[in-house]
């Protein structure tokens, strides 16, 4: 029998029916009336996620192209930058940066971990007569599936540096996590369409501050097709200045409606139980996660590393074979050493729970011992001491 | 009763079926090896449709982001350039040009003809010593519907500037018109999914010469998302540097295999006769074509001139309203003033009859007084001719 995949990787993200239906209609014009209207409900939902009163451009793109337009139309060859560097995504900031002629010092800490606070701070301080323009983050490393704690990063760079431009890969966060550009204090932040957006790849977003706004007033060179000023100004009019992807643009309009609708606690809450749900079953069924601290565990997806004897891609292509599921691989020098299961957008406790019980069998088959049902029943104690959280407990483990 | 619209303007196109058929699959990893197969089979595909031995790239953003690219990778700050200007997508160029810091030089001909290689001639002949690092070319300039002598003005350039860069936009000619990047020694020519690919919008494409690649070599800041050199060293891979617009390249995937099969021949012969056929048909019903040369008429988009007394606005809401026929409306200082019938991608005669008819009964009841069907029957005419032609005919009306 022939059944679509069931994607449980890092994005692209499994979509909603109505995302489907949209994507597949007749042709629109982009400059019709018509898309004027999906353009002017679309752009309001937009600051509704990102949590920001300002414009939210809107670029058919993937991510990478909003990554360099964050800092193409912010900040002029030469400029200092400062990377906080833990994996291949994040690193991806001082490459870009590179190729854009700025000056680049990267804050290391090794893969699976995240720089904290106190260690940044201490950076700092050492540095505080440094005129970094600009300091680049990574929220959910997808390389790792470690999530930051970016709210306490941006409040220590603030104490020493309050102008520096905090600028913000949210790609693979946004929708999975709490987050809000005005009230973090954060200047740029970018997110991609296959993600928590729950839609196909083709469209990325940026936010920003009145502070950004300004730095692009003062920006040399900014290029043409990412450049906020042509963005701002067609925006106001409910339009884009060039031709936009147009099915990923009615999708977004369904998918962020669905979105409200589903509520942004929910939706959080409902990422942080599938990524318990998995940590706990891939524990349960005695496999190590890759990122140790469960603090540090990352809303959208769950690393960790195949049994001893066993390879990641006898795994992966077990669980693809028999039973129609695609998990994600290690990348770059992790390939073959961890995989990843996503658990990102249009995902629910039922693909977890199909997810856990086929990797069961599959590494059962491998000859790796597993408690029968030991993934999934720890999967659903997970899930329960999620659902039963008081406020109370809610905000601890917020904080 | 709610049909449709019948979009006939000069991208988006209509879709073909089995194209949005795709465009509403589930999710596909674009890392997986379903997809690699798609790239696979999509990237000698566009060689086929470029007429070109080299590589083609395939990016995930609108025509005008592979008309930065083709600068930004090509050219450096302070390099002269020759723009030919003939409408708003030509002057596009120089405004690109501009913003990435080059020293922009224009030729300027009136909105409605085409630069003749004689006239271009006598201006290169008269600066033979100006180092043109690039001449910037638009081959169906859609503001206006011309089409312009590219393979002609390409030789007289060759004359007196043999090495300089001859970039032009194809983005409404390829798939409609005689093209060929190899033979016609042009060194990069873009094009978007939304024109003669019969695809939504989200894609672009662009085509480049040895000597294309060899300025490359010589970039001092190629950029980031449009790297040429990212997307050689992954396509050689048959994979993207960044994540794709996955939707739009199987649906690539599928219209060029519809376009292979109805043959490179008999696209560009159908795309002419609608071209044909249209032009009679708004001059029997007494209205003006823009564009006054029969030779210059672009085969994608025909515009004309309202009736005395009848505004545009009113001949396209009558369209739209009674029929869902949806035509353009000039842009900028043409607004109002002209109106313009795509005839591109996935259209057929049919469609264009139906325009015609269509617009016949608009304008009657507008107070245009149309001898009876004199539209369709003059289209019919014209059709019959193309139809008929001999094979010396018809190279006589390519010539």
């Amino acid at each position: 029998m022939k059944k679509a995949d069931l994607l449980m990787i890092p994005g692209p993200t499994p979509l909603p029916e109505p995302v489907r239906e949209v994507m597949g209609r007749p042709a629109i014009g982009h400059r019709s009336a018509e898309f004027k209207e999906v353009l002017k409900r679309v752009f309001p939902k937009l600051q509704w996620i990102f949590g920001s009163k300002n414009q939210v451009f809107l670029y058919t793109a993937s991510g990478t192209g909003a990554m360099e337009a964050s800092m193409s139309n912010t900040l002029n060859p030469g400029d200092r930058v400062l990377a906080l560097v833990n994996g291949v995504f994040s690193h991806r900031w001082a490459e870009i940066a590179k190729t854009l002629g700025l000056q680049v010092e990267t804050l290391d800490v090794p893969h699976g971990e995240a720089h904290t606070p106190a260690m940044l701070q201490e950076y700092l301080e050492a540095r505080k007569e440094t005129d970094y323009k600009a300091v680049l983050l990574n929220h959910s490393e997808t390389y790792t599936g470690v999530l930051s704690p970016i709210r306490q990063l941006v409040s220590v760079i603030r104490q020493t540096h309050p102008q520096t431009l905090i600028i913000l890969d949210a790609i693979t966060s946004l929708g999975a996590t709490e987050f809000s550009l005005d009230e973090w204090d954060i200047d740029v932040a970018v997110s991609g369409s296959q993600k928590g957006f729950m839609l196909p790849p083709g469209l990325s977003f940026l936010a920003l501050s009145e502070r950004a706004w300004q730095a692009h007033q003062h920006c040399q060179q900014p290029g043409y097709y990412f450049n906020f000023t042509r963005y701002q100004k067609a925006q106001l009019e409910n339009t884009t200045p060039y031709t936009p992807a147009t099915p990923q643009i009615l999708g977004l309009d369904v998918a962020l409606t669905l979105m409200q609708e589903e509520g942004l606690e929910a939706i959080i809450r409902r990422h942080q139980t599938l990524s318990r749900m998995t940590r706990a079953g891939v524990k349960a069924m005695g496999l190590e996660p890759f990122v140790r601290e469960d603090a540090l565990a990352s809303p959208s997806v769950t690393s960790f590393l195949p049994p001893a004897g066993i390879s990641v891609d006898a795994v992966r292509s077990g669980l693809k074979k028999r039973f129609g599921i695609v998990i994600a691989d290690g990348q770059k020098e992790l390939k073959g050493k961890i995989m990843r299961i996503g658990h990102l957008g249009h995902v629910s406790e039922r693909e977890v729970l199909t997810t856990l019980s086929a990797l069961e069998a599959v590494l059962t088959e491998l000859g790796h011992a597993v408690p029968t049902g030991a993934g999934v029943a720890a999967a659903i104690e997970a899930s329960q001491n999620t659902h039963t959280q008081t406020p109370a407990q809610k905000a601890v483990s917020h904080a």
